[in-house]
């Protein structure tokens, strides 16, 4: 078993049994090593042939059953066990071997870990994998970052496993350091933004057009036909139509609306914070998920407070303004995810071209979308493209659905329905496009309270005033 | 000289010049010290008596100069410098002297700093004081952490020099280690928040009301008489009011709507992210500010898109949405910061008394405003209230605002004028509010793509469901 297998994985979870058997699928051999025997056998088992695919529970005979130099990725949970699964491998590398780590580890963790084991020789990848479980499967977006040279190793292996987009490979170099890592938080954080706009556009049509979910199913299933198409529109549609198995009803309608989170979103905006770069659409995201873990006080709070009965809208207009508005704001929510990547590049040295991003995310991961389509095409034209909003094809795209969702959200305002994501989407809108904004006055406070100083319109310097 | 004066200052910028100044007029002698000799001088003179106030630029002979134990306070920026003054000062101090950091240290840098000086038998308090530089001079609101004990010896001081409300000095033990920084942190994320939205209600009421800058001193004005009364509404009425000096008009006209920051209001929203608190309407002040500053993008952007000419509105029923609206916001921004507060202590062992806290801040301190009366009322009414959204005191301020704050996001949404620290407060409420949110739709999504598993509301248990 010396020396033959072409990759090897570490962490057979559901999301690195399914990776070990794309590879395998692909004409790779590959060896995976846990220490739980019942996933290494279960791995054989579903591997088929032993020579393609194989497991073992013994660190040493794993290393050696690797081609050198070896490609060793990590699929297993971020914190320290990346850092207790490095400290045991480490004895029995050598020099120019990869490890891959593919987890959602937190960027500067990536960038300490990547130059510990650059002075060991070893080549350390931060590769963010998105497409869940399924998509390691059948073909996730992988977003490595690393060494541009050592790269070249595991390419040939990345590109075959990738989901393809008309045939391009959704994997791509793309940058030193932990670049894959940040890529893949930053498209975590996108993708909360979505999500909770497509939760929102779920509420509003049910509460506002008494939409039934055989109605939701129908409509999302037309929008993903649309410019709307997506995964998270397409699987919406799936999950309204999915009957609940332990009773009358949808599924759906049963499921407690306290939704979890792992903390990409979360680093998202607070490293968004840390560069300057506002993302409100991402930020609300992350709220409205804390929000909804506060059940208990929401119910206490619900008793407290009479909302006004929303009023019954027509159904077809109020489907117009939500895909009017959703593809709206999937626009705003993508232009603030890749304002922050285009500053984060600058910022970490990381080099992206975001083009080059946009394009490996069209298929395979969570945030795929036909809309990706020609947002690559917008930075392809202009590589230093600072924001979505700005390129020319884009301007039609928004200026022909911000009415709608301006109607949407003034509606849910009045009505007491909650359209958080949409209203961050429109006020960013709404200020970025101004090219005055009422802070003037916050200048003046400050300057009032603690001689803070502010500049003027009209001619150069830094000026105080005495204000009272 | 040796052993006679009450209280050290150490760096006499303008907050350390008044806030020692302060400390003299209230019959504690007072001794500064500065590196820079100008400053030196300049305080001495401005101080009359040296007996009672001198400086030196020699720090053996500012912390010779000074009774035992010593009380030291630093005014300097946050940061290193910090540490280096603590470093420089540390040869010539004696055990049980006290260390009051006075400036807006990031909390646990108090924390590291505290653990550090008790080894040596030194007491270190950070210590956030706001109100300015008249706060300092006048009375400003003190939030001192630290050690209990410790704090009686500097408490005499404190509550003379602090901002009284009727009679009441604006200072208090807050709670041991970082809580007097961190309860600062949260006040000026709160500020963050009022600012933003008065800066919003002026912009419509110019846009949409077509007010002249007199109308808005006369409205602002009456306002602060009113329940809006605070020292955010009384100085916008100020700046309203004053004359250009250098042309025509007014001057907040002239002034570049470029808010900058200086860090404080970001580590509320970063922290509050980490424990897991929602606070939209801080959060979103902090990314108004980011916005402000891309100012040449906004330019650029503003020619690319035609928004709506707003409608002309009633003046008068403008300004009662506007009165209405702000006061909802601003009890709904109180709200959030509070909630962080509550987290916070238990999450951080601060014991934080929320009462106590909103007492010493209804005056000195910018954030001060007759609204905290009731505040701190509904907190003393019930110590462990998680929400003052939940205050039985506060259901009617809310229930009688809300319609206004509807109407004019609602208005705000159709006419492209942006609102967005008034639209989070009032999403953030009607969220808060709903004993039930579209979250489910999120977790079957993290289900379906992830296997992420979710609850559901009829039964016990976690599930997973092949959605496909």
């Amino acid at each position: 078993m010396k020396n033959t297998y072409d990759f090897g994985l570490i962490g057979l979870g559901v999301m690195g049994r399914n990776f070990i058997l794309n590879v395998a699928d692909n004409n790779f051999s590959a060896m995976g090593y846990d220490l739980n025997e019942e996933q290494v056998k279960a791995l054989i088992a579903e591997g088929e042939d032993p020579q393609k695919v194989n497991a073992t529970s013994d660190i040493q005979t794993f290393v050696s059953s690797l081609s050198q130099p070896r490609k060793i990725m990590l699929l297993v949970p971020a914190g320290k066990i990346v850092d207790s699964v490095i400290e045991s491998l480490l004895p029995h590398l050598d020099k120019n071997d990869l490890i891959i780590d593919g987890g959602n580890s937190f960027f500067t963790d990536t960038d300490r870990r990547e130059a510990y084991l650059k002075e060991k020789g070893i080549h350390f990848f931060g590769s963010g994998v998105s497409g869940g479980a399924k998509g390691a499967r059948r073909g996730p977006s992988i977003m490595p970052g690393g060494n541009k040279e050592a790269y070249k190793e595991v390419q040939p292996i990345f590109e075959a496993v990738a989901a393809k987009f008309k045939g391009e490979p959704c994997v791509a170099y793309l940058g030193p350091k932990s670049a894959g890592n940040y890529v893949k938080m930053v498209h975590n954080g996108i993708e909360y933004g979505l999500m909770q706009l497509t939760s929102e556009i779920y509420d509003i049509l049910k509460k506002a057009g008494n939409y039934s979910y055989d109605e939701l199913h129908t409509l999302f299933d037309s929008w993903n036909k649309g410019r709307l198409q997506s995964f998270l529109v397409e699987i919406s549609a799936e999950i309204f139509n999915r009957d609940d198995d332990k009773g009358p009803g949808k599924l759906v309608e049963k499921i407690l609306d306290k939704a979890k989170q792992k903390g990409t979103g979360k680093w998202t905006s607070q490293n968004a914070m840390d560069l300057g770069i506002p993302i409100p659409s991402i930020d609300i995201a992350v709220s409205m998920r804390e929000i909804s873990a506060l059940k208990e006080e929401r119910v206490q709070a619900d008793k407290l407070y009479n909302r006004p009965e929303p009023a019954v809208m027509d159904k077809e207009e109020l489907a117009k303004w939500a895909e009017e508005a959703l593809y709206f704001a999937f626009i705003t929510t993508y232009a603030q995810g890749l304002h922050q990547l285009s500053d984060a590049s600058t910022e970490y040295g990381y080099e992206l071209d975001l083009a080059v991003i946009i394009k490996i995310w069209r298929a395979g991961c969570i945030i795929r979308a036909g809309l990706l389509e020609d947002i690559s095409k917008a930075y392809t034209e202009d590589k230093a493209l600072s924001n979505l909003l700005l390129s020319p094809n884009f301007v039609p795209k928004v200026q022909s659905t911000v009415t709608s969702a301006r109607n949407l959200v003034a509606y849910a305002a009045k009505n007491g329905i909650p359209l958080p994501g949409l209203s961050n989407s429109l006020t960013y809108f709404d200020t970025y496009t101004s090219g005055r904004l009422p802070l003037n006055l916050i200048q003046a406070q400050r300057d009032h309270f603690g001689s803070h100083t502010y500049e003027r319109t009209d001619m150069e310097g830094i000026f105080h005033t005495e204000w009272e």
